[in-house]
């Protein structure tokens, strides 16, 4: 990677910050594709996000943005145009400078949620989904959950008053779709459960489900991706069950974000190398 | 190079952007030497730098800021300590987080400058010397010639004032060095001329000093490093006379600023690989 005056830099923005993989995986293909772009990491306060972000646009050199926990709601506050994913989950976590200078927020989450849970070959349209987290991930995939027919979401977040509004939202987007928040993480009679909270990033954190208490035909995904695998995605493998990552969300999420940032080729590219992308993150967890 | 959350991210700052070469020059050395940390280019307009410093200096990824054209001067004023070249010069060319808290800023292109002449063994104590310009470089040069005995240093920019402002500051700085504002650009009778303008970095722009009126034993040092030769230094070549560009001056000052920004040992490391760093800026201009 050789970055020049002329380098068009791409930030990845979240907080803590060392867990995440974007950068990762967009400089590879930036790379290996023979972009003059970069991405690099920048540990943002959620108080200095807006300051930050204003700050960062205003310079050309700056080609977009994409953000992680905990900024995705509040990021969508500092755009002036969303796409229609990212309205209703009132999140982003990419944002670029639109033509005409205004700020436009996308939320690519749902997709690369929905399109992992394809390659699964899990069909959502007769399951009964536990997702667990109410912020801006977990908006996005249970909009991405309803949007494709999922029958019935119950939401688990220990602000109840979150998970609350996030069904509310979710329910008006999608009146087909139950939707409810509950008291209770107890994944019993879930066939989908989906950490969609920042539970396993500190060592210290509960597990976000009692594993014990899991059906055997359950299937756990774990939308983190750092410290693999996360302790409640160990206590799934012991127990004989199946659970996913967070590594092929990003993947599956990669192409629409880089057609949004402005590289439609790359994009189109992006779709052929999945398995040596997914081997890269994986790989890079481990050592 | 293998950017990761945990990545030290550094920004090389200035307007126009596409001419700076200390991004490549730090990420040589940075890979090379398997430090977790990147440069990156960041234009910033004049009216945004406060603004950009402090969003960036809130980040704890963030761990140094480098500044070129035309940030220097102005950027003297958001740090809260200076080291005793940047306080004379009223100009920084490089910010970090002091372990307080409080930005610090410290200027090196004195003191790659001096080295750089050293190096071609130009022996400034007995010269007579024209500086064109009266920025942030052009203060850090009259300065570094001032405290190494320069005895007799003529100032030129358009902007007279600013000329008469400098000679004042270094007058006071440096009591011995006899050192004016002057009327015109006229080379004539100068043995050293060093344009510190950033004349020569458009296409139209006016030569800093007419060639043709050059003294035979004169040497002409641009402190430019795009478009190489750049026209005065080919003007320069054309008539038989000694010129030099900008790379030396920027791998003489990147062993301070390596050490400034909490990289000893690699500071260290570089005095043995000024070839081969001159031959890659040298290089990389031509292609």
């Amino acid at each position: 990677m050789n970055i020049t005056g002329s380098t068009r830099v791409f930030y990845c923005i979240a907080d803590p910050i060392a867990q995440v993989r974007a950068p990762e995986l967009f400089n590879t293909l930036f790379h290996r594709h023979g972009v003059n772009a970069v991405m690099v990491p920048m540990q943002v306060k959620a108080e200095h996000l807006g300051e930050t972000l204003r700050a960062l646009f205003a310079s050309p050199s700056v080609g977009g943005v994409a953000l992680s926990i905990p900024h995705k709601a509040m990021a969508s506050r500092a755009v002036g145009r969303a796409t229609h994913d990212a309205s209703i989950a009132n999140a982003v976590n990419a944002i670029r400078r639109g033509e005409d200078g205004v700020l436009e927020g996308a939320l690519f989450d749902g997709v690369g949620f929905a399109r992992s849970l394809e390659r699964l070959e899990i069909n959502i349209s007769s399951l009964q989904v536990l997702v667990i987290g109410a912020g801006g991930a977990a908006s996005a995939l249970a909009a991405a959950l309803a949007d494709r027919g999922c029958p019935h979401i119950a939401l688990f977040d220990p602000d109840r008053f979150k998970a609350e509004q996030l069904a509310r939202i979710i329910r008006a987007a999608y009146p087909t779709c139950m939707i409810e928040a509950v008291h209770s993480n107890d994944p019993t009679g879930f066939v989908l459960v989906v950490n969609a909270s920042p539970l396993g990033l500190r060592p210290d954190d509960p597990l976000p489900v009692a594993v014990d208490r899991l059906g055997t035909d359950a299937f756990v995904y774990d939308i983190l991706m750092k410290g693999q695998p996360t302790p409640l995605l160990r206590e799934v493998h012991q127990r004989g069950l199946r659970g996913e990552p967070g590594f092929d969300m990003l993947i599956q999420q990669t192409g629409p974000y880089l057609d949004f940032f402005g590289f439609p080729e790359l994009a189109r590219a992006v779709a052929g190398e999945e398995a040596e992308l997914r081997q890269l993150l994986e790989h890079s967890e481990r050592v």
